[in-house]
């Protein structure tokens, strides 16, 4: 089809992990929550059907922001829904870089950002995270043609994090603005919604599918100053947020004591996951987030995720040039875990 | 913020009509379905609640396709599901149409499409109508900027349609793809499916907001061939449409019964309603959708606007430069259409 812009012609495509719709799998491979939502979600949403599905929905999600806001400590207007928080980085990168010019992502991270450049036609920098997971000084260096920078904290594949205060004077030096995606944070120690208030160019993302159980509701949100949101929002699409995931959201984010709950029995199967795994060898990234970034000094791991895969335990196997391979396994149950540390076991010297 | 896109810093946002969150309004004025969806639609969006939002969708929604696949008579690959069918709006608009090409739409029309040009920074290109809602020859004149033609059909405001048979004679005059937006075909008596087949610069999107009277769900679907579909599916967020909105969609999809008798409802009360404003003297577009576009030929028609708001009855009142203004008023139930009546009946002489 040559009436396409070369640029889609040009694209690949983003591929998402794999879903199996079939058969039973220990899902290890996407992160996702491995305990069920709050059942404060099911009884909202259950509020919204029949009559509730006929009419459009709030193209604001007023009462999310109202709760959220309160929940995080910034003004309602501070925050923009999105559709799952794909949709907010689609959003940012709509409004602010345009054809020809350029985005900063750190490598390896989430590759959708590529992809989200490689739609507008921008150019896209790939700056690699140096060994440790920290960032290099280029990654701070402005440029006329670079108009956004994007920093998962944590990090994927890594589950590493950027300390704030690098993140304050990383945006202080840039001349662009700089989304930091917090997909993970609620699983970290520290994140970054108090520098929003202390520089404009500071824009965070969250979503709901990780912390919140919440990845086939499709709700995520970023927070940012009040003039940076009316911009980002002429970009939405007016009624991007449904009746049912705008009444779930709301629900979730204000059941605080699941969230804290949930969070707390995530954390301590990764440090068990952890421990584990460096007994039989492999090196770990310190993870802040809901799955660990394994590697191995001496044996290659590639087999081992096809074995696991094999057993019908999926997790991520990643392959990144000039950088190395390693497996990312999501933290699942303890259950999960151990069934996946046995199959390990057997497969490592 | 001189941060943004000057398209974007440039650009006013499109204006959703007015959804009062609060207070007892007959509301008229944003083609919504009058009556609650098909009971079909809650009980498989209850099946999916609690585990069933922890994972991810399905990133293309195979169960709707292949669905709506059989009762729409395309294959299932013929098929891409979209957020709404804004969602699928702009997917083509940023797949096809670069900055400082060309977007041709017909007015007075849908205003989204103009705003989905200006996101892009390219240029919009609005062919009025003729008086009588056919289109002018100088809309199929085809030009190397054009890259994208969308052509509402039934359109909003008039309701009225352009026979197929000159829907592919138009595509097959241009030179660039054509969009017809069939947000509310199924209030009319004929479609542009066929024609996908016949010409691959056709593509058809629809909607479950309107004849499915799921507005909050956000569901809707384009239908063209499939090398065509596979472009369009790069450019769309990989989890676009929500567990719960690919459950209820196809529930939906399923349940022809009820779409037929709610179909007959609307189009006994728009008759009715054509007949009572006939006779009051005001002029009706020969309407197919779920809506009627009236005007009058002496009397004022924003007072009467005003005056129906002031009686919590919202119809939409619109007003195009060098074309003229009227009201548009959306097809309630039959209780609703006959209030809206009464009171008119009491401002005009």
């Amino acid at each position: 089809m040559s009436y396409f812009r070369p640029a889609i012609r040009n694209m690949a495509g983003y591929v998402p992990g794999e879903q199996p719709q079939q058969g039973k799998f220990i899902k290890l491979n996407t992160n996702e929550n491995p305990y069920p939502p709050s059942s404060a979600v099911t009884a909202a949403i259950q509020n919204v059907l029949g009559e509730g599905l006929r009419r459009y929905p709030d193209p604001w999600g007023d009462a999310f922001r109202i709760r959220a806001a309160d929940v995080l400590g910034v003004p309602p207007d501070w925050i923009l829904c999105g559709n799952g928080s794909d949709d907010i980085l689609t959003i940012v990168t709509r409004a602010l870089v345009g054809e020809g010019q350029q985005l900063r992502l750190p490598t390896p991270s989430y590759v959708l950002y590529r992809t989200l450049a490689e739609i507008q036609g921008a150019d896209c920098e790939e700056v690699p995270f140096n060994r440790d997971w920290t960032l290099p000084e280029q990654f701070a260096v402005g440029s006329q043609k670079l108009r956004l920078v994007f920093l998962p904290n944590p990090n994927s594949p890594s589950g590493t994090i950027i300390p704030p205060e690098q993140i304050l004077e990383l945006a202080n030096r840039l001349n662009c603005p700089l989304l930091v995606d917090e997909a993970y944070v609620d699983f970290a120690d520290t994140n970054c919604l108090q520098l929003v208030g202390q520089n404009e160019k500071i824009m965070v993302s969250r979503t709901m599918s990780k912390s919140y159980a919440l990845a086939g509701l499709r709700f995520g949100f970023i927070v940012a100053q009040p003039q940076v949101i009316s911009e980002l929002a002429k970009v939405k699409d007016s009624y991007n947020c449904d009746a049912l995931a705008i009444a779930g959201a709301t629900a979730a984010i204000d059941d605080q004591a699941w969230q804290t709950k949930n969070r707390d029995r995530v954390i301590a199967t990764r440090c068990h996951l952890t421990e584990q795994m460096s007994q039989l060898g492999f090196d770990a990234a310190r993870s802040q987030a809901n799955f660990v970034w394994f590697t191995h000094p001496t044996e290659a791991v590639q087999p081992i995720y096809a074995q696991l895969k094999q057993n019908r335990v999926l997790v991520r196997y990643m392959n990144f040039p000039d950088w190395g391979d390693g497996l990312r396994i999501s933290v699942g149950t303890d259950q999960q875990i151990d069934a996946c540390l046995n199959l390990i076991k057997d497969l490592v010297p």
